[in-house]
């Protein structure tokens, strides 16, 4: 080794000590016969002193170091002078003056500097990010990522899991999202696919008598870009023979709760984790991604005004739609601007618009007719606002904001605003990690535009028990044996007991309306395999990167990515995709179009 | 849990306890009144007994199972009849007697039995790999394996060495092989390639300043198929800041040494880990992969007989040739058949043929003109005999193997014949595991092909120090600090200390032969990376597949893995790769090519 000792090791070894240290020059001050290094490794900072009256020609050396130059100095370890320790620093009170010094490696300046302060542009960022690494932020999130898969792996090595490695190159099964294809040079004409999740896999890897499956597994979905997608990542993926859905449930709350205390002890969780099912988290938050640090919980108003004479409440119902809302506590104060802005937020979720109560504080302390403003004062009489008040708990001093239209857009609509007035009224201790399992999924959904049924999770999940008579005639009724672990409004883990059995999947695909030909070409070897004595089964599948955003406080998912792509899914560092050699595209029996020949 | 217990477990229950199995039956003895099943699960095998007399219902369903269906049962733990037990089940001295009994699935009769000895056709086991994996054999295979790497994780996570996750959607940069690459929708006739390695992400992760890195990482060729290449394949990577060849050599050893002493204790393996140089491998064992199990080194006479009258030799020698040969010890007895069958063995590496001295004992012990039998008896004097005999360390009894040609194809013809002599002389203990470290590689060698110097290794390769005024002098001179280790005659795992220097790493491209333009495409994000200090840095990286291989006595790649493609790269399981839908295809902007208007 070039060096006998990391930086943070000065923390802790005797003074005197003879020591070699490698690494990069992060800050350089001349104070004429003395020159101080800050020297970076891996482990952290130490200061190294370079004394001209000690060595001449070492000291000459250094005057022509620069930042992120690369050296190795060989030197004594020796307390701080008096006065210059530097408390912050766990090397702070040491110093290592030098005896020999060797510059390994020169740099130019770089494009920014190396600290947590900086502020350059994300694609400058990308573009470098062997320096952006650098900076102690970056690497601290990827040591945290490598301890979080540590953990998990450690957790479930424990309790006699078998991590499996599965194919990247599958074959192409078009659920869900777009395949990544990769063209076949050796069969023309012919693709292999990049998995989406390997869940076809782990369920034949169960019916191949493996009971306790894992994989940190790579998964690609060719989605349109959005700020918080990546083409690829990674998952926990788990599945588990011989299970119920509690024992999915009660090893996933065991892994995350001692994930965090492990992790990040001054995080704030709270075990055993609450459940919610899934009606009641969309009646109570307009999401099945409820964010529960904060209360603000929404109220239903349809069945209240179901005989309101407002034109606005009636038209809303009349067309079956529904009328919701919540209180934001202590927000009367709210000044016409604020709520214009909180109208217009409402809308950009395609909401018609957000009606809003606002009832002064009073003497009294009751709600008083003269206490309430309100664009619906005039429409409603005060009677009906005193009962849509009752109904969300709404005192004086607070503000009702109420939501009409159809189901979705409602809901959609509160559940953002919820998480708006959270962060206008600081009602969020971001020292909290608040899990929740969703349970009692619907099995299905209609998709409107397409006029079918879709899987809400996937069409593997299984029905709930008790509900099979409801399969044909019902299928909008019928639950499932699906689940989501959601911590502070995002989707941390999903899961189900999946069906075993062939006739109810070849059901349930009936249902989804597969035609025959796609069952098998998408789904032959699972059906076959059911044929052959297929045990009881069930899993979840976790995100490693979202998991990683909660655990070190960034939402920007490109932070917890060594390398990832921008927003538009390119690599500014390498430079891809990029175009190939005709040569290539020839020997994959392939040519492109050209955009103008479209 | 549908079940309390493992199989495995009633090896050490107390009698009388109730327990709940469940999986799969592997075999039904029909006794009458009682009913034998050996029920299986992934820990073992355990006896089940379903008595008429107890449970006239249970008895009847019983009757109806059928071997792989899956079942729960609950029972109680009792010792088996005296006489019954079955020494070679760990569970052999107990049997549950049964007092419920669920049917979970069915299954249809296998297309193969469920055991180890079975002798069906490989490609109906890849088609039902489900079934495969689940004989005991193949479930081992993927527990051994599980167990190697996470035996790799915790050595490498004990030392500090971060585990970071490169992408899978990467840039083409053919080097080496050929890239499967992965066409863009966002972006027409722009593609991601899959890794052939994270070599350069690696690298820049050292310029990072992330000293030590590893991942088990997926890797991806398309190459030409070849029963033991996979189109894709996991490696251990491996890479390390400050560090010079010893540091990789030591870290290598100490873990295969430690991984091999906790997961196959019976293998023998010798510490430390004999060391050998390119030249000195090819000149002895005529490979830079020898198997250093058995003796049987090559021996070169090229010099001896450089005045030989024998015209074969003499025009051996004129053409640069090369003569070189091995004693087979105890084998002159070897009959004109099994010698005529050597040298059709020796022609398939395309060699002319194959000279053979066989050495008939003698009362005397000593080499006698009459105890030689040779076709090259009469060509070359007896004097001459015995300088090769002598040369080669041949005694009474030996047969001498001789092969004169070009340097590569005698050393490839030669090493081929070591292996096959080492089997048909029953030399090699299989329970050695033979590690052995290759050193001083070449850095480049010259292909005649394309006419240009090649990278033995690859281009990231720094040149051993002293030698680097030769680089443009005599580029076919100049050693690396590459290393390999090799096990049994196969290449384990392979790195070198790198180049971490823009200068350096220009000057190896140029004499490479590539263009700026070819040097810019692939490696401008390296080079750039190296303007801003990149650290002194080394590291390697070990096939993973290799090492399970070597480790339960496997010489097939497809047993150490979950889902294999076959040898020609296609999953019979899933039949990919294959045709995909011409939307999909639309939206990649891509066409394909018949055959047939090629």
């Amino acid at each position: 080794m070039l060096k006998t000792n990391n930086c943070i090791d000065l923390s802790n070894l005797t003074l005197g000590k003879s020591i070699i240290l490698a690494g990069w020059v992060a800050n350089r001050r001349d104070h004429g016969n003395l020159i101080f290094l800050d020297l970076r490794d891996q482990s952290g900072i130490a200061q190294v002193v370079i004394d001209a009256d000690i060595n001449e020609e070492l000291h000459k050396m250094a005057k022509s170091i620069r930042n992120e130059w690369v050296i190795q100095i060989s030197g004594i370890i020796r307390e701080r002078p008096e006065g210059s320790e530097n408390p912050k620093l766990p090397t702070g009170y040491v110093e290592v003056i030098t005896h020999d010094l060797t510059i390994l490696n020169e740099s130019i300046t770089p494009p920014f500097e190396i600290n947590d302060d900086i502020t350059v542009d994300e694609s400058i960022r990308l573009k470098y990010r062997y320096l952006d690494l650098r900076r102690i932020r970056m690497s601290n999130i990827l040591a945290l990522r490598h301890n979080v898969v540590k953990f998990i792996r450690e957790f479930l090595n424990k309790r006699n899991f078998l991590e499996i490695e599965t194919p990247i190159l599958i074959k192409s099964t078009p659920e869900g999202a777009r395949d990544y294809l990769v063209p076949s040079r050796l069969y023309p004409s012919e693709f292999y696919a990049l998995p989406q999740s390997p869940q076809q896999l782990k369920q034949l890897l169960m019916v191949s008598g493996i009971e306790k499956y894992y994989q940190i597994a790579r998964c690609f979905r060719d989605e349109d870009p959005r700020s918080d997608r990546q083409p690829e990542f990674t998952q926990l993926d788990l599945e588990m023979s011989f299970v119920e859905q509690e024992d999915i449930l009660s090893l996933t709350e065991e892994l995350y709760f001692n994930l965090v205390k492990e992790i990040v002890p001054h995080k704030k969780i709270v075990s055993p984790f609450p459940r919610i099912t899934y009606a009641d988290a969309i009646a109570k938050y307009g999401t099945d991604r409820p964010d529960t640090r904060y209360d603000l919980k929404l109220h239903d108003l349809t069945t209240l005004l179901s005989n309101s004479e407002f034109n606005i409440f009636k038209k809303i119902i009349n067309n079956k739609g529904i009328i919701r809302g919540f209180t934001a506590p202590n927000a009367a104060h709210y000044k016409r601007k604020d709520i214009d802005g909180l109208i217009d937020f409402a809308k950009t979720y395609g909401s018609q618009g957000l009606m809003w109560i606002a009832i002064d504080e009073t003497t009294s302390n009751n709600i008083e007719e003269d206490s309430i403003r309100s664009p619906i004062k005039n429409h409603v009489p005060f009677t009906e606002i005193l009962q849509i008040a009752s109904e969300l708990n709404a005192n004086p001093g607070d503000l009702i904001l109420i939501v009409a239209g159809t189901e979705k857009i409602t809901n959609l609509t509160l559940s953002a605003l919820r998480a708006e007035m959270a962060n206008r009224l600081d009602l969020i201790d971001t020292s909290v990690l608040a899990f929740t399992f969703v349970t009692d999924f619907p099995l299905f959904e209609w998709d409107d535009e397409i006029k079918k049924w879709k899987s809400l999770h996937h069409p593997f999940t299984s029905p709930s028990d008790d509900q099979l008579e409801k399969l044909q005639i019902s299928p909008e009724s019928i639950t499932s044996n699906a689940y989501d672990l959601v911590c502070n409004g995002l989707e941390c883990a999903g899961g189900s007991i999946r069906i075993s059995n062939r006739e109810m999947q070849e059901k349930i695909f009936e249902i989804l309306g597969y035609t025959n030909q796609e069952i098998q070409s998408q789904f032959q070897q699972l059906l076959t395999a059911f044929d052959y004595g297929a045990p009881p089964h069930g899993g979840i599948a976790g995100g490693i990167e979202r998991l990683v955003m909660l655990l070190s406080d960034t939402d920007n998912i490109r932070d917890v990515i060594a390398f990832p792509k921008t927003q538009k899914f390119i690599d500014p560092l390498f430079e891809s995709p990029s175009k190939v050699t005709q040569e290539q595209l020839a020997e994959l029996h392939l040519e492109t179009i050209e955009k103008d020949n479209e």
